[in-house]
């Protein structure tokens, strides 16, 4: 069995510092890349040796391929971590950094493709009983057909151009009457963006839930689940917040999620760390979605509720380690949150910030985990995610984790860029998060900027209540898609992209 | 039953905020009380109220009673915590606190005494099962009866000072043959030491283990206990290491320890959180030694392996709530290790070192927290205990603590004083510390200043070993005491004592 005695993160932020910390706690030595933007990034500093490998934009140096196997060879590194974004669902890459002698710590290629094409994906996890959003299982034209469908699945439906991404040649359709004017709008969208009209209907989930699992699995077929995260706090259809366990699903349905995640991690031959995501409806049906083939930005939470390592166990597996951890030994232990903290300014339609930090002083205490990859008197990259931070707190149940939260984010100092805290903030107050009874709409229903002006203090509470009543009355909830919209090709991507 | 809206917190440093954070995350106000050498200390400006109650040392300020008690009464504070050290096991001050119409956030001032007394405490507890160190119940000054009960017992024996403490009037005797002379030598030294020549008999506790339980009480006459803490690593008779659970004892051991500690707060009608302390020998057989009334230093490592906020108990206990925790929902996950980082000279007598921290970066990730009272930049009072902060990791299990512990010794950078990281460094890597075959004895039989400097790398162990040998060579054990020298009456401490 290969020991990996040194590693490469080819990454950069708060991902590739987590990684380092857990190689350095495994006695493995390290290697970081650079872009010249980064120059005076924790990371860089982190690790054993750092090599620049290029000028930002990523793709002439995080996506630089060749230049990365390029300093493996040169530094003898045996093994190459991607991180989350960049190369890490790279099918292309995977299969070079393999072809190149060194372990990919990550899937195999075959497996980054299956799950990187939502037909091929499907058509995977059809061998399995795996529940799937009710719909037309290819494209079609004809018109009559589709409204046949429709009625079949049942109003409201969604109307999606085969060739889509992005929420273009989207339509939502709320009874048959209005089928064909949306029909109409769709193709004709289809039409002027792809120069396709094919398109597929499917049932449109009205108060959609995003509840994924985590599941690890090794290179002797064992696979296990590490329960679920839910991850229905979104702007833009990109998290923003975070938790483990979900407030929203029994023990029964966590049984039936974990068994059909793992299933369609086996439907790939799936090993390594992997995050299987479902939509869940206001019944609680559950259908899958996609699966991600890396460490997802939100793994922290399943670290703190299970006690599990997944990087460690990353490692472990790419090493060729058969699974120590058993399925009946795992068990769900408090309740974590995660928020991100982007530079963003949450008051102008999220829109990023750039600067200075100025000011950058973090939270600490019991319950209290950030993972970050700046430091104070840092300038923001303009070249990458603006994502600064991941603020995660661990209580004994849900309340308990809020409250270290609220109190974290009162502790968390950052001036010279605009950040989502106090976006975060007021989710942490409002009554609909607390209760559970959120889905992926909480911003657009919910969410105005004045009301991060409001103070949100015991005594103020029935004010908040009253002029978030007042703010919200005419808001409409904006047209909403059920998921990431998402290249066909992820090895065509060229920005970082986190979910 | 009272509900508590304003807390007082009537200590400084990492334990002032350790108190006002979990005050806050249950949004109760808060007051800060500090000397005038704290006037820019981190706990000042967090908490929502802060008042100068005199300059240092702590016999003008931290231990003024009566100014602590004006500063509640103008302030409308109705709770005080008092940390550990300074008045937090003073019962006179828990009565001034009661009388005031203030809640103190602790036992009742009848437990504090009942426990602050060596014999009142063993009288208490010995209407219980609970194991003590054999020997004589009552001072004696026979000679020949003081023989007769060394045989009984078995050498080696220990020969105390009846009025003693600091360690004068002690004697170690390894067999009959030297019992003449060590008793001369004793009797002679308590004489001239406190005029009283009266002497207990002890067995003597070759290699001694300290192994203590929490527990938790409340006013209702429930008592559980949350496992054990081992604290064998010290300097100068106060621990440095502490770690939760111990390597050293069986389920069966936690359990009956566990029962025993209970026990022991029953005695006395305990409620609150606080540490029952036992000495074990190397045949596991465990002795009662004392309890400490108040919340402990090394609480964290609690905390991490059960989940459970010991302050936030603490003050629903205060409130008159009943515990909710039963015994048989708690239970030991993973593993948790604290190190104390003091400004002390390790590589000199771990002397305090004064000075102001030039450079003091804060470790982060997965698993680590670090709780203290300092930031860089400010200077080291000399007035109070040099404890700077507590620097604790969790794991899985008591190898991933250890990693973890060992990178995050190597991510704190603190310049400007010497520290005892370089020396908890040392004892993380060391096979007698890992195997856990350590006791009490550890500093004095394993550690000279030489080996801080041999490199701790995987290549350099061998090398490292030799070295250890060659200068551990001729240490011979110094003398060494059971338990940590104690006076008499608490409320006369006018130092912090941490323990």
């Amino acid at each position: 069995m290969p020991e990996i005695k040194k590693i490469l993160v080819a990454n950069r932020g708060e991902i590739a510092l987590r990684i380092l910390r857990t190689a350095r706690e495994m006695n493995i030595a390290t290697v970081a890349v650079f872009s010249e933007a980064d120059r005076n990034a924790p990371h860089v500093r982190y690790a054993d040796e750092a090599v620049c490998i290029g000028p930002p934009p990523s793709s002439e140096s995080y996506l630089n391929i060749d230049k990365i196997l390029e300093v493996c060879h040169q530094l003898n590194v045996d093994a190459i971590h991607p991180g989350y974004g960049f190369l890490s669902e790279n099918a292309g890459f995977a299969r070079k950094v393999r072809e190149a002698g060194l372990i990919f710590i990550g899937p195999s290629p075959e497996s980054i493709e299956v799950m990187g094409s939502k037909l091929a994906a499907k058509e995977a996890a059809g061998s399995y009983n795996i529940p799937m959003v009710p719909g037309t299982a290819s494209a079609i034209d004809d018109r009559d057909e589709a409204k046949r469908v429709s009625a079949e699945i049942g109003y409201p439906v969604l109307i999606k151009a085969s060739a889509g991404g992005g929420g273009k040649g989207m339509r939502v359709v709320e009874n048959e009457t209005e089928f064909d004017e949306q029909m109409d709008r769709a193709v004709s969208e289809a039409i002027s963006s792809f120069g396709d009209g094919a398109v597929f209907i499917e049932k449109y989930i009205t108060s959609p839930k995003h509840i994924e699992i985590q599941v690890l699995g090794d290179q002797h077929g064992n696979i296990i689940h590490l329960f679920e995260r839910e991850c229905s706090i979104q702007r833009r259809h990109q998290k923003v917040i975070e938790e483990a366990p979900s407030i929203s699903i029994t023990p029964a349905i966590r049984e039936e999620m974990g068994r059909c995640a793992v299933d369609v991690a086996r439907s790939c031959g799936y090993y390594g760390a992997g995050t299987v995501e479902f939509i869940m409806d206001e019944n609680k049906n559950f259908y899958f979605l996609e699966m991600n083939t890396r460490l997802q930005v939100e793994h922290p939470v399943t670290e703190l509720i299970t006690g599990v390592d997944l990087v460690k166990q990353m490692i472990y597996i790419a090493e060729g380690k058969a699974l120590t951890i058993k399925q009946e030994d795992l068990q769900i232990k408090g309740h974590s949150i995660e928020v991100r903290v982007y530079a963003e300014d949450p008051a102008n339609s999220f829109l990023p910030d750039v600067g200075t930090l100025t000011t950058y002083v973090r939270p600490q205490g019991n319950g209290v985990r950030v993972d970050d990859g700046f430091e104070q008197g840092m300038e923001i990259p303009i070249y990458y995610d603006p994502m600064l931070s991941k603020l995660i707190t661990y209580g004994q149940n849900r309340e308990e984790a809020l409250e270290k939260m609220i109190r974290a984010i009162d502790e968390y100092h950052i001036s010279g860029v605009q950040t989502t805290l106090s976006f975060c903030r007021f989710v942490m107050n409002h009554d609909i998060f607390r209760s559970g009874s959120f889905d992926t709409n909480f911003v657009n229903l919910h969410f105005t900027p004045e009301l991060l002006s409001i103070p949100q203090t015991r005594d103020t509470k029935q004010l908040a209540a009253l002029l978030s009543a007042y703010f919200i009355k005419n808001a409409k909830p904006k047209q909403s898609v059920q998921e990431d919209p998402k290249p066909v090709s992820k090895s065509k991507w060229k920005t970082q992209r986190l979910s």
